[in-house]
């Protein structure tokens, strides 16, 4: 068992994120059913089957017509077509109704414009010429056979979806979702509830699908119970005191911690390790330290696995802040903040305050360990996560 | 039947908007479990049951000490205590361990941090001062009871979730989601499955809850079965065609319309009207018209009926255009754009480009009726929209 980490022998945030990011990505692909496909990432490129659009096609609502018998029309000038049945071939001299992304009838080599033309029964008074090709679609203008429809790596959205719907396409081939063991080992009720909401909500927003472990009060035999997974997270009993089992568990269930302890205020007692091949993060069980080493570590992690950027999942923006941040050097900082207009207004963040300053915050930011914190007027980045409402991928 | 609308007598994007922004808000409020409301909109506020800590506690890990009982010690003066165990009352010259969150044991003032200590077997090596309170959260220091803790109109995330967890709360009262009752009289296939998908992806979005009403052919009688809704999308035949039934079928099914024909290069042929006392929009059933109807129109409305802001769900942010737009006086443009740095490329938006373009943009602009198009080099503004994957809120 480690002895209680002092801030120097604890692992910094930046070395902490250098272990995250050497963890292998094994995560293979599977198929998806179009429908459920919103939100994750392309595995195998979508191309054109055909080319698109596929033939010649009008544009816009109009009257398809050959060019020429427009030519010399114009307000002082009108000339008279003759209105055709549609789907029947054109001549010169006649017109049909054609809307947009109808096929040109045979014959036709323009779309005149609705407003262009007035029709009174049978005859099209036009008053406005068209030049050949004018409000015409052409065949593979869009795309070519086998171009790039939606590149591998494309995280799928609305967009994408209903590309790949009007192509025909049923399923598409997606990373597989990571699958996230979560292990609550800790706290009590009702912090353990509020706990698993957050934590599997996080998952979720990150690209990842938690799945409870039940903690039947021995650590050790718990995770023997985990089963094949991509991420564990075994939330409590990981700090130095009597009931702190977590790493003497891990260890007994055949797994190893590489480190234990990081310097960062909030989440001291994290630790990083391996069970049955998978990563294995040792969170702190206190809610607020818990949701913070998530944001700080886990979801790094996972949203790399899931095929995304690692980095933050919500913009970044630079704001001034309100009033000053002390903080210790050589531990770095989780500062929730509330945001007005440019600047940012530092909230108390400490057990005491529970999720308190946290469910107001809008936002938050990391003072590196190396600074003793910001004046106030400091330019800082702040990372917009709270108040975004969860993006939960359709399971 | 409205005449085939000219320009000048089709409703302006601005007046539309005014429409949609004055149909009335008759959303109720409903339970909703906890797990199932992220995104939802609180409409009763949440408050404190209890003073916030409900006790003294510890912020840190570390030893419960009475604080006169450190003063005077340094590293040169060291002073020491007796460590007592956990959960016996604390005189003058005792300390014991005590970790973040825990309640202070009685008698104790203070938390002396662990790196200020060193224990050895009963012994603790003091060698910092605390002095009284330091290190102690105290009751009601985050919240008194009755406070707010989530106010009503808050739409609800992660840490807003874990919070009212956290209080024992397990019900929220939110707002009702919207039912949007999807009438797809138009495309044939895959374009009307494309459509579906996307559709109902965008009213998830945009907080509402979409529901298919099949087309049977026969428009009015398909309107007849629509029943109790708070929004009617009908799409495809919405022109003036022979076809085109949408307007006709609406007032058979007992409804009517205010406005059919919209100054908006794609999408003119929408419509606005109401059924069954619900609001009712005639969409195009051309994939993207109708997609770009949605955004410009359907969504507005949506999104405020769900308790969101009505505008852009998405961050709207400034780009020098790479190229010029043209766009007819009299009517709104919708365009698709790609951003590279802080460029912005439009991109071709016709019925013969499809989704193509909409699948590879980064975003969009609307270019203003009362504008001929932009020049090389305007400053413009895109709204991010398209590659943000959905977030699909849990149903």
């Amino acid at each position: 068992m480690t002895a209680p980490g002092r801030f120097n022998e604890r692992l910094s945030l930046v070395d902490a994120w250098e272990w995250l990011d050497a963890c292998p990505d094994v995560m293979g692909c599977e198929p998806s059913p179009l429908q459920q496909s919103f939100g994750r990432v392309l595995s195998a490129q979508l191309t054109f089957p055909a080319d698109r659009p596929d033939r010649d096609l009008a544009i816009g609502d109009g009257y398809a017509v050959q060019a020429e018998s427009t030519f010399g029309a114009s307000s002082y000038n009108p000339l008279f077509l003759t209105i055709v049945p549609k789907g029947v071939a054109l001549t010169a001299g006649c017109a049909s109704i054609c809307h947009a992304g109808e096929t040109l009838p045979v014959g036709a080599d323009a779309v005149l414009p609705l407003e262009a033309g007035e029709a009174a029964g049978a005859v099209l008074e036009v008053c406005d010429a068209v030049a050949r090709g004018a409000g015409v679609g052409h065949k593979g203008q869009a795309a070519r056979r086998d171009d790039v429809a939606v590149p591998a790596g494309c995280r799928l959205g609305v967009a994408q979806i209903a590309l790949a719907a009007s192509l025909g396409v049923t399923h598409l081939t997606v990373r597989r979702r990571p699958d996230v063991a979560l292990v609550l080992a800790g706290p009590k009720p009702p912090a353990i509830e509020a706990l698993g909401i957050a934590l599997s909500a996080l998952t979720a927003r990150d690209g990842g699908s938690a799945r409870f472990v039940r903690h039947h009060g021995d650590t050790a035999r718990t995770l023997s119970c985990v089963g094949l997974t991509d991420l564990v997270l075994l939330v409590g009993r990981s700090g130095w005191g009597e009931d702190d089992d977590a790493e003497q568990a891990v260890a007994a269930a055949g797994g190893r911690i590489d480190h234990h302890g990081l310097a960062v205020t909030q989440g001291g007692s994290s630790g990083f390790g391996w069970l049955g091949g998978a990563p294995l993060l040792l969170m702190p069980g206190e809610p607020l330290a818990a949701l913070v080493t998530y944001e700080l570590l886990a979801g790094r992690l996972l949203r790399r696995l899931a095929g995304r950027p690692a980095v933050w999942p919500s913009p970044v923006r630079r704001f001034t802040l309100s009033r000053k941040i002390a903080s210790p050097v050589g531990v770095s900082e989780f500062v929730p903040v509330i945001c007005h207009g440019s600047s940012a207004e530092p909230l108390p963040l400490t057990p005491a305050d529970g999720l308190t300053g946290y469910a107001r915050a809008d936002g938050f930011l990391v003072v590196p360990a190396g600074l003793e914190g910001y004046a106030p007027g400091a330019l800082v980045d702040v990372i917009a996560t709270f108040n975004d409402t969860i993006s939960q991928d359709s399971a």
